[in-house]
């Protein structure tokens, strides 16, 4: 099915394969008058592009994006904004293996299943590659977002078994994991040689934080906003769990210790005196700070050899040659955080509308009726 | 929004407040010529019914459903079925302190935040009623499926610290908690009954299986199969996480452990040797059983002292009287079920277009063309 | 498919079949705050309600309305609102002919040839009792309008070949025709009473004005107004033609004709010198008022003999005994008056965030910001 | 909103203006393994192109497609297919009124007063090249159409006052006019001709005709085939009517006449002796021809001089030089096509999931679970 699209008023549809012409997408719902340059996109992109560290692959790509449509004069015009990255890296090679077997911890079988037959070339729209376009977009989402006065920020809290143990939110830019943390992040590198050394590869968890989104955001029953988060999230590959708040540590804990207090917080406004909840009651977002996680498993692609099935039906082995990222979280990072853009954006612009009185107020004050 | 619809094939729309006139669904697009009944449905909604233990309020409800629509000499015409409960404990009483105060861990704040008043009458759309029209519609996606030979199980494995250790679903029915493993349930019990007795409550975690769906279900990208589920059980209250297969645990594993080599089983069809994916590559069924676990918090509703503030924004204490459920999980077990059942129903459907080759066979034997 | 569902925010999704339990709707994502209750919607009931006049079926059924859920204290919560008019005359009676013959003119053949099989009892779900959940949701919207200062009103301009010379707002109430032109009313009358006398049935044309939208309102591409207004017509059973402004005259005109021109209006804000466009211009409302016409094709049931087939494929006669309306289009009159406001409610809702400025605005004045 | 996508199984989302970078289409859900180059495309594409004729504008354009992804191996993948038409033709040049005066009968006014402003070149959004996206997408539909047995040929069957007085299918590609009656083109010529004389446009009415089509396709209620075909037709620009069947023609006509008689085919299955229904009973297809009229305004650019008012308020007077259409009729064609077959294939994809026995047989057989 049409299954390349997401959100509501804010939404996206991305194409494109790892080896095809390029990869793409196309906002539409964005609103106009949002200021917007090549440059503002390219920012997030680079975070995702390959060849950053010897923890990513090698691949020279610019991902160098250009928008081809609905911006003019430097704004975002409310028509549709088509972004796209020409591949570069797409010369003809002898992709053998990769065409008739199956590797293991990918898409290659599924989609010989689904469809009968595959783009094989660099994983085709199972790669990695594919998340050009969530980033693309989500970059618009949060430079939204920001006008709005709202944040997402995502970091790596682990990999394998190191986890962060401390949180600056100045070091996550500086060590190639995007950890919080520096000693930390040194220890996963350590742990990241050992497994390349062993032909092998590592998972990790990924947190994100939404500051500044108001309470009230989200709606009850099927489109909660963590239920909207959790499918943004697992439609990233490779992420095989979400929790908000304190996610499965909840299942543990009891209600005395789960439950977040209501207060009045000096401005004023009600506030919670925790947040267990992770910022979100119901569905809906009670004015705390969002925040959730992402399990990422290890890189599949692994140069020790598997055993596998071809395509005629025939048990073999397959061992993965070229350079592969030994761990998938670094890269993942940006999408999360643009994933979450995308969410959180598309929620504000549907609350505008759940209250008569707003709606009212809107109709008499809109600057489109001068 | 309309947040209160589910599904695009395959869709429900429920409504209904806990204390007023029903709950009840929608279910459009569900194919016509299956046999259902009311018994059918019932049997699903008496699994979730109050008063069935001491675990569980003793709201006095049979929760009788009505289908009254849709279904014709005993089979499903191809038409909307609508299904209504209607609510026998909605007599008018004192909620005090409800109406104004802001229970910690529910909804209401955050309603008051985004609507500006609320029905506040046992929770209104909020309240675990709300899960009838899910299940009622479950109820008829177990029934479709069995159909295709494909069956979901829901079931407890873990109640606050106690997990189980065995495995028997025979057991599953035969205590109020729904874990496969009497022993473990003979511990979670009294775990249920300190936590009771100092006024608590206790959270746990729900595991769930489909066995029999077909390799090849479910989509790329944004429809992954694994996504919707995710967004499918985060949006029944009191869910706090989402994983499939090894989920958090793949995070601190490695490639070489988490990845299921391909081989080709007796019946001459690929499967795998293991399944650490949960039976999803890539968003799309491997042929492997699809397994999920969700983690469920703690009941909010205690009745110990709680700090919190009222809708006149003054700092007060709120002491939640009445018989509430120590824990969720039990009665969360068969919503899980009945989302699964709901989301794979809809995967299957879409599924159907996904291949020309197949659309050209369809249209040129469909038993319509007769 | 999940065919039942209209709209993207105000949306709404119908069910039930004529001689079924009900027929229903449920209204998802009508903002909170409105005032409401089952007057306001029976007032438009009412208004389709068989047994009016000797022009329409004498079934005598009160469709009273009961709202079951989504309206607290006398206002809307902002959650579903489920609504049900109970079927009165579903006493069991001999179909006969009916069952297992095709009449002209009607679903009953399409439907077997869909489905396999159908309800047939009293047209099921084709019958055009369906129509009673648009108008109560039309109600709903209708009302909301009029906060915003909107009105749509329908009347019929057309019986068979008698056409209103004259407007008289005043008029279209006091005839059972619903046409503004007492005279026409007359001549109409007249001509159905010779249709009745030969067992035949007339067609007509009703006509729809939509005041005080303000410009903007729609989408480019594939959401314009007119489009959504199209659709929504053509979703009407026996409906058969939709035009906007001068419709099919306007393949006839020449472009300087057609083209209206601008002008300052007398309040400083931008106006057309005439309405050829009917108020919509590329897809979005120019500040004129919309107006658009609906092509209603003659009652297919006729007591006359007609040819026709049977399920088991034999040529045979058919007859269609009992009352039946000698003309659709004034019970029609208020199902195009709902289909209108339910289209044009969505519209202004969506057009809350087609700008960056209007949404920063909203966010820091909002009510629900208090 | 995001109101460029259409359709929901086979859905496309069309992005760019006129004199932007270019104007694409992303094509998502189109099933696996159909042939496909982009020839099929360009043979659609040089349908609508401009500079075919006297009577369309001279803008010198290839108009040539790329396919950017979603097929390898020359076929079809399942995946979005991505495609695009570079505009050469966008030099930087002085549109000097046009940026500051509304034109009359264009969208220049109301995408100012919905989004504040606008990308005046060319008409940005709101030009005639926005219909690539769509013809470039209906060539696809239109191949999958032909694997299974169904056409859709448009025509035109008025310029002005000048209607077809006899069908010849082939001199459709005969004659600039698309008229399938040689002597009619030549009439409607010397019609355009004097008003292009007089500085004037000229408006027309194009039918449709869908054949092969099974009967049982299309949804009751809202998703009725003929309310998808009217809002696909009126939401091209410049439609101002649509009609099925007997359309308006209908509403005088009686019930004896309008209703279809049923019979047995020579080939044993049900027919129609008559079509004014037009192919479509109660939304869903009868077995006979589908058949449909739009009726398209007058040209709104004219050169004639016309009074409107400034984006500052002023009132003032307009004359639109360069070339335009005379008529834009024979450029709708192809435009028009193209949206019912991406109506008609949605439609069929949709119908598959009508019945549980051709879903029960669908898994048993299909070709996927080899």
């Amino acid at each position: 099915m049409a299954g390349s699209s997401f959100g509501n008023i804010f939404k996206i549809t991305t194409w494109g394969e790892s080896h095809g012409k390029g990869i793409g997408v196309v906002l539409d719902g964005c609103p106009a008058g949002l200021p917007l340059s090549e440059e503002d996109i390219q920012i997030y992109l680079d975070r995702r592009k390959p060849g950053a560290s010897r923890y990513a692959t090698q691949r020279k790509e610019s991902d160098a994006v250009e928008i081809l449509s609905g911006v003019f004069c430097g704004k975002t015009t409310g028509t549709p904004i088509s972004m796209v990255v020409f591949n570069q890296d797409q010369k003809s090679k002898d992709y053998g293996d990769i065409a008739s077997h199956y590797r293991p911890g990918h898409a290659d079988y599924t989609f010989d299943a689904k469809y009968g037959f595959r783009d094989y070339r660099g994983g085709g729209r199972s790669s990695g590659r594919e998340t050009i376009g969530r980033v693309a977009s989500g970059a618009i989402a949060a430079k939204l977002l920001k006008q709005l006065g709202i944040s997402c920020t995502a970091y790596t809290t682990s990999i394998g078994p190191v986890r962060i143990r401390s949180f600056d939110a100045k070091e996550i830019c500086k060590n190639p994991l995007c950890m919080p943390d520096a000693a930390a992040a040194g220890e996963a590198g350590q742990y990241l040689e050992s497994c390349m050394k062993n032909q092998d590869s590592a998972g990790g968890v990924i947190e994100c934080r939404i500051d500044g989104i108001p309470a009230g955001i989200g709606d009850p029953v099927f489109e909660k906003l963590d239920a909207n988060l959790a499918k943004a999230i697992l439609s990233i590959g490779a992420v095989k769990g979400f929790e908000i708040g304190d996610g499965f540590a909840a299942a543990l804990s009891k209600g005395s210790e789960n439950n977040d207090e209501f207060c009045i917080k000096k401005t004023g406004t009600i506030g919670k005196t925790t947040n267990h909840s992770g910022g979100v009651l119901g569905g809906i977002s009670d004015g705390s700070s969002i925040v959730f996680r992402a399990a990422v498993k290890p890189t599949p692609s692994i140069s020790s050899v598997q055993k596998t099935v071809s395509q005629s039906k025939e048990e073999t082995e397959i061992s993965i040659h070229g350079r592969h990222d030994p761990v998938i979280v670094p890269r993942a990072v940006v999408v999360v955080e643009a994933m979450a853009a995308l969410v959180v954006t598309d929620a504000l612009l549907i609350n505008m509308t759940a209250r008569l009185e707003s709606i009212r107020q809107f109709y008499r004050t809109d600057v489109s009726q001068s």
